[in-house]
């Protein structure tokens, strides 16, 4: 269905796609093609959900229920994929702001230099406070008395604890969502000449 | 991956299911295997689907995302399905709680007195003000500065009217389990021997 044709989906098994059946579809050409190519970091995605998400979010032991698992594993997997590998798009408008200074750092190799550049210590704060407020919102059990314009729903007891759910984005969503960044501007940048 | 084996799980084309790779799960007997075993509404559930609640729902026109629809559409269709079946566990219940009732009107063919009888006009009105509080606070922006103990969602500036979602239950899930009930007991009651 054409799905890891458009460029805000990468793969799990690259090799294994096979060919859309549909036309293809003519995306808006924003990210460089020679820095996005070669950008999967999907066995990092896949190794940090099943080390570190899985023993935060479920319970030790086995409830038989391997399908409908599955499925749900798929689906988280394919989320989390997608959010990190936005990075890109975030990676690519930081260049725009700044070719210049991102071309040096790249053609002299100094990751850890871009790394610095592209860290934004307020926003990171910003983007887990909103985290940790969408898990107490959408983690929330209902009450129907509550439907009068006021608070809809109860954040005294979340279905999961939303400073868990905060914790996994500080620790697994930004960092491979900042190593998504670096590479695309190794990439990209060395290629630029001005 | 044995999904259509579980009792709460009808499938849209049972007879393009195939047999599990996985050995069978033990699920405790609570429906009664004659009223269950034929009972399926995914056609019904299809036909709301397709014409009640996408029009309410989406936008008209063509945005070219097949894929992604697609995918939506199976996952939604699935869930309202999954909702109008456990109709099933719902008149189960009502008939252990009244079987002599709903045998004799099951075996008096009386289709009305049933739906009459499983009708209860006060846990509707409850479900339907708990969906309208769901919509409101699952549909809701999140505001990061709430995130202090106070309403944690926005329900001014919903995604979705939440007056509206519970239209979609009173016009097509209340009576979609209700018929599954009602279908559910005519069977159920007929094989009644006291």
């Amino acid at each position: 269905m054409r799905r890891y044709t458009s460029p805000d989906e990468v793969a799990f098994h690259p090799a294994s796609v096979p060919a859309p059946l549909l036309p293809p579809l003519a995306y808006p050409p924003v990210l460089d093609a020679a820095a996005s190519a070669s950008l999967n970091l999907n066995d990092q995605v896949l190794a940090a959900y099943l080390g570190v998400c899985l023993p935060a979010l479920a319970a030790p032991g086995d409830d038989g229920n391997y399908g409908s698992a599955a499925v749900a594993d798929v689906a988280a997997l394919q989320a989390l994929s997608k959010r990190v590998h936005y990075g890109q798009f975030v990676a690519e408008a930081k260049f725009r702001a700044d070719p210049a200074g991102y071309a040096a750092l790249a053609q002299a190799h100094d990751r850890a230099g871009i790394y610095d550049r592209l860290t934004d210590a307020g926003v990171e704060a910003a983007v887990l406070a909103r985290v940790r407020a969408k898990a107490a919102a959408f983690g929330a059990d209902v009450d129907p008395e509550a439907d009068t314009g006021g608070p809809p729903a109860d954040s005294s007891s979340p279905k999961v604890d939303p400073a868990a759910v905060a914790g996994l984005y500080a620790d697994v969503v930004l960092p491979l969502t900042k190593e998504v960044q670096v590479r695309y501007l190794l990439t990209r940048g060395l290629a630029w000449d001005g």
